[in-house]
């Protein structure tokens, strides 16, 4: 799964700017890519680019149009359709993360074909993986793991590596979920693959490499999630991180949608985590927390990562409030 | 995926015993259902049952044609096809556990359809799950875990199973695997579901119960096999077990197909299980140990047995050769 920048985020008639959760991610960590937006009428989300017609992004060179929107009802309408099918006439690629496959709309694949343009369905791997080998790679992987889903992994992903890359380190992001592998690129939506192969397909995204990179790999789900806890230890062993960093949500009342689950604490959460990391690699070390802590206020916020970073013994940042550079700082 | 009983092994041109393991398994474990077995010309497998052609077997009221066998090469060859369209058209169904899907050859999707008859392909799951709840369900759950794959899970289960239902319990095996689906007539080869839904299909897979009733689900893989511990913690939180086995193969000298990993110790082994099922189930208890000793005598497979009761405090009895009273008198 790879496509090429410059992008087109088709937002068509999203609902609302939450519709347009995943175009607005891409457009926050790789402005450069963005070069405008297509909205229908009754388009209610926006995301502070150009408005451009199907042709005028053409016209300006975009090469793939971006599907990061919930549409209404999840099935793709028609309008949406002829539109699409403009755009692979005008020579770019599509590239969907919607539940419903794009390469499987006959209109599409058919105007795919004629003009010699590539669908993508993000969501749903097309390449058959290896089962995971364990086997040391050169190379240093970073991956962040959490309390639960929706804690801020692929955000703080980002942020290590933007903060890496300031430094003059080689460092890339190795995406695992849609909105990630808009951003990246590239990547597997590593919840989609089959159960078998979860570890190997990580193993090849984030393969040997040069001593002093660094991969900062994007972290799913939880090890205390029951419902994705596959997934988790999958990328745990997978990735055979050299450093982990946990992410957590300040005030978080349960695990997100079981109220009959009540968050992990941090201590236990990290020693789990290294605990299963340690197979595949016996000199993992936690690096520190990153706390979305957007529920508070701004002195809340840096009292709760105070009180992490003394529970944990190491540093606890809010990665939008305070940046990662404490993180990198201890790695 | 479910199908009746009895069956036939259809063994084709298997090109030694061990190609027939899947067959001989179902002979092994439900021998009341084997009425018979096919062979063709240069089939060296034998499940000592009764040879029979395809007409004896419809005449001896064969319902499911069981397809337990690797074939020469992976591929169904043509022979085959023909023997099983026969198959079909006398009032059979067809279960296969090979790789290929049986559900894709056209000569057998039509004779199906004609004579109104299933086809399954075991390995592969047909119907969608959802994501797990971890939601506590009546009924009692054990699971069988391990220090690795292939160390006798499938076969303690089959042991527990069998010495309940002589206690008078009320009691079922649950597969999860290609031969334990043979066996029970139904299950989920859960190494083939989608990573995200691996907890999920093993709630439906053991759903809620009588009080008094333990559902015996067989496990997969092993939390320190970096390959699949995926599939294996989706497995203990979508059991949530009230018990656990744990099975390891005597002598082993490392992981299998891996000699860069190590085998873990038990007590390591059992806590690590016992921590992971505690999420759904806080009142887990590991109940002993099932350990495969035919690479030894019987003495020292004893001596092995007595050491390794000492060492986690708690029963051990190689299940082939001392049965699993232990096992159930401690649970």
């Amino acid at each position: 799964m790879e496509f090429h920048p410059p992008y087109l985020l088709f937002l068509g008639d999203a609902r609302d700017q939450l519709a347009a959760k995943t175009a607005n991610g891409v457009r926050v960590w790789r402005p450069e890519w963005c070069l405008g937006q297509f909205r229908l009428d009754g388009c209610e989300a926006d995301c502070s680019v150009p408005d451009m017609s199907i042709e005028e992004a053409a016209a300006a060179g975009v090469k793939t149009v971006i599907l990061g929107v919930v549409s209404r009802g999840g099935v793709i309408p028609p309008n949406w359709i002829s539109e699409l099918t403009k755009a692979l006439e005008l020579g770019m690629d599509i590239a969907s993360g919607l539940h419903t496959r794009i390469t499987q709309i006959p209109e599409l694949l058919t105007a795919a074909q004629k003009n010699g343009r590539s669908l993508h369905d993000v969501r749903h791997p097309t390449r058959e993986f290896d089962v995971g080998n364990g086997i040391k790679r050169s190379g240093k992987r970073l991956l962040t793991v959490g309390t639960d889903v929706s804690v801020g992994k692929m955000f703080t992903s980002l942020a290590v590596e933007a903060e890496m890359k300031n430094r003059g380190l080689q460092a890339d992001f190795r995406a695992t979920g849609q909105t990630g592998i808009f951003i990246a690129g590239r990547g597997v939506s590593i919840d989609a693959v089959i159960a078998d192969f979860i570890s190997g397909a990580v193993e090849w995204l984030c393969p040997e490499n040069d001593d002093d990179h660094w991969d900062l790999v994007e972290g799913q789900g939880s090890l205390f999630n029951v419902s994705y806890a596959g997934v988790t230890i999958g990328l745990i062993h997978g990735a055979q991180p050299d450093a982990i960093v946990v992410c957590h949500e300040a005030g978080r009342p349960h695990m997100r949608s079981m109220p009959h689950f009540p968050l992990i604490d941090l201590p236990t959460c990290i020693e789990a985590n290294l605990q299963a990391a340690r197979l595949t690699n016996p000199n993992v070390k936690c690096i520190g927390a990153s706390i979305n802590t957007s529920n508070l206020t701004e002195k809340e916020g840096r009292e709760f990562c105070d009180q992490v970073s003394q529970e944990i013994n190491l540093p606890a940042v809010d990665p939008l409030r305070d940046g990662v550079k404490a993180l990198v700082d201890n790695i």
